[in-house]
């Protein structure tokens, strides 16, 4: 232990040895602790707002909102009365409830682009079922991706190909983000077999220095698909709501055909959408995708008064306000320790990496093991998220806790 | 409208051409009602023990439990009351809560073949990693599947192969439902790349009659893996607590390698799971599976409350008892009406069919029509779903229904 335990820890030791018994790995997927510093916890027990509780009984001001999915705060009073008066009525039916038509209609109307919704779980329903669809649309097979991008766990996208076939990757080809010249000649390799291009709304890939789009590269990517009759897939997955009020790409004016949504939309609740615009409705009509829980109406009534609290609370604004007060206050503290940042990404989904750290990010681990410790709640190579419920206050108090941070940084950079 | 109406009925028309406004074919997946008999609704408003009632506010007896997954009855109290005290602390968070490594315990320790679970959120999620399991177990490619059978709605198994390519099943293989010869000739085929078998407890195909397992043929398939060094995949998902406290094939005595489980083990909470042997650990380890909502605390307080709950109540006595119940009556009236039917699947999931119906099920289809006029929620092609909550006097109130319901055979069949 370290001069910075302000408070005992017991780092959830117990649970993670029960856990070992029952869950290979003890844990698995994007929420597998045994990856990051010792100071995060594996195991939570409350939030409320911006502030988190482990089961140890530590708190943290959260700067991962669940990995995106919480916008308006843990616990959100509106939300959460939303969905506890439709699970009280019905959630998991025979048949869909009204609010399913009510949701998929208020998202028609906020997301430009969008003409219709098919409603699911996961991330990964989502833009596995965009690729299907623009396949059906235009029944054709190859889909380009960018090299290194995230967009879901399925054999066809998981970036960990364990027991996945290549034939489950058949199709895909690579472009680099932001480089139009490279998605140009995967096109051309595809030829008159392009489905589909898919694309993040800015390149956020885990454990890289983030980087927002060109806006001619987004136009090149649109210009692309019209010349090829191929789809426009927006896997707005992480930024949905985040980036903009409406789709992602609608600040710089590129609609895509289709767009994938899941993580903010309800504010928490298990949802996910693909949004489509009426060309890809026939082939939406034509594929079989359902889940035993995709119609479920709570998660939907959340997600409605999700989308409508965001609109009508400038919760964005907040966000993005938050976002900016913790890197400036970031950018003075490193400064002020002589330590050399980046902070790369939107400030919603802010990013910090330091100048020379190494491929393990010993420095990025130092500094958010004391950072946690302190009582704020960061990730050393994954994107960070903001929410409404970040006050001024709030970030503050997080930047006592990563000045402590930055010296421990500096001291390590002095004892190299 | 017929001499059953006994009600108004308004069939959602208005909420249904909404829908079709903004949702691909006005619906989709396996809860469309425009497949179903005119009197069924589309749209549900509220559930109660085995009552439902649609948003017109037309009420029913509920035989389908949202296909599957209401088991203990809608609104069941204990395991709701569980779900909302772990909501109202956390649901969604940077970390699954304590109830996953409770719920991970009490399935491993209720489930014979399981030393180890994995959760997610759908059951083609389940289906999906337990084949990646074997795969990374193995290093093999091969997967032998029943033909017809139906294992999720992921390219690889979707029943509707629009928007899939054929690279999404290149290495399936397929066999026919309690044949053996031809398990072991498919088998023969995959030779030394044999990954995996799937199979489900019963034979329960959409527009089959169902078959129950030969427990030779189980053996035999356990044997083919055993001798070939290949992963049995019980597909759990549609079956699993309905069938056994435990595992479908307990009392067959036949362990698989891995099961795939959702619907009912949450009693409508969205859930599943993967539940594997210490030979399958190893394997689960190295691959890369998640999702947004897989860890989320309130759905798993949910699956450990309905877990118990089946466990303390002899709930599945209680369902079969429903069941038989049910079967005993509709064979006594379609003698009394001089209609031959069928009756086929375990009493807890029952399918009934037509002696002469047509493709079409046309006759299933006008039984079911006039049943759900009369306030009894079946389906024409598809197994039903009793719960816990059926108690004798809702069977019998429903056989009400269902007699009215033969009588409009009987006049089908004598206007032939």
């Amino acid at each position: 232990m370290t001069e910075f335990d302000h408070r005992p820890r017991h780092l959830d030791t117990k649970l993670r040895a029960r856990a070992r018994e029952v869950i290979p790995g003890g844990m698995y997927g994007h929420q597998n602790a045994g990856r990051l510093p010792a100071a995060l916890p594996q195991f939570m027990a409350e939030g409320d707002g911006c502030r988190v509780r482990d089961v140890d009984g530590n708190d943290y001001i959260d700067f991962m909102c669940s990995y995106g999915p919480i916008i308006l705060g843990h616990r959100h009073t509106v939300v959460d009365a939303a969905a506890l008066d439709q699970q009280l009525r019905a959630d998991c039916q025979n048949g869909p409830g009204e609010v399913m038509v009510e949701l998929a209609e208020r998202l028609v109307d906020v997301v430009d682009h969008a003409d219709w919704a098919i409603f699911s779980k996961n991330g990964t329903d989502a833009t596995t079922t965009c690729v299907t669809v623009a396949r059906a649309t235009t029944e054709r097979r190859k889909v380009l991706v960018a090299e290194g991008a995230y967009h879901g766990a399925a054999p066809w996208c998981t970036p960990i190909i364990n027991g996945v076939v290549p034939d489950d990757r058949a199709h895909l080809l690579h472009y680099q983000f932001n480089d139009l010249d490279s998605a140009d000649k995967a096109a051309s390799v595809a030829g008159d077999d392009l489905a589909a291009i898919v694309v993040s709304p800015f390149r956020h890939d885990a454990r890289h220095e983030q980087e927002l789009v060109d806006p001619n590269f987004a136009r090149g990517l649109r210009s692309i698909c019209d010349g090829a009759g191929a789809a426009l897939i927006l896997d707005d997955v992480r930024c949905g709501f985040r980036m903009a009020y409406g789709g992602s790409w609608e600040p710089i004016g590129v609609a895509p055909d289709l767009s994938a949504w899941s993580k903010a939309i309800a504010n928490g609740y298990p949802l996910a959408a693909v949004l489509g615009n009426e060309r890809f409705r026939a082939g939406a009509e034509k594929i079989y995708v359902t889940g035993s829980f995709w119609f479920s109406a709570a998660a939907m009534a959340a997600g409605l008064a999700t989308v409508d609290t965001l609109g009508s609370e400038s919760a964005l604004a907040k966000i993005e306000r938050a976002g900016a007060r913790l890197r400036d206050g970031l950018a003075a503290q490193a400064r002020g320790h002589g330590v050399e940042i980046r902070q790369t990404g939107p400030p919603q989904m802010p990013l910090l990496t330091f100048a020379g750290d190494d491929e393990k990010f010993t420095l990025a681990s130092e500094w958010t093991d004391v950072a946690a410790r302190r009582g704020a709640y960061f990730h050393p190579w994954h994107n960070w998220f903001l929410s409404a419920a970040h006050t001024d206050a709030d970030i503050d108090e997080a930047l006592l806790a990563t000045d402590e941070a930055f010296a421990a940084v500096r001291k390590a950079l002095d004892h190299r």
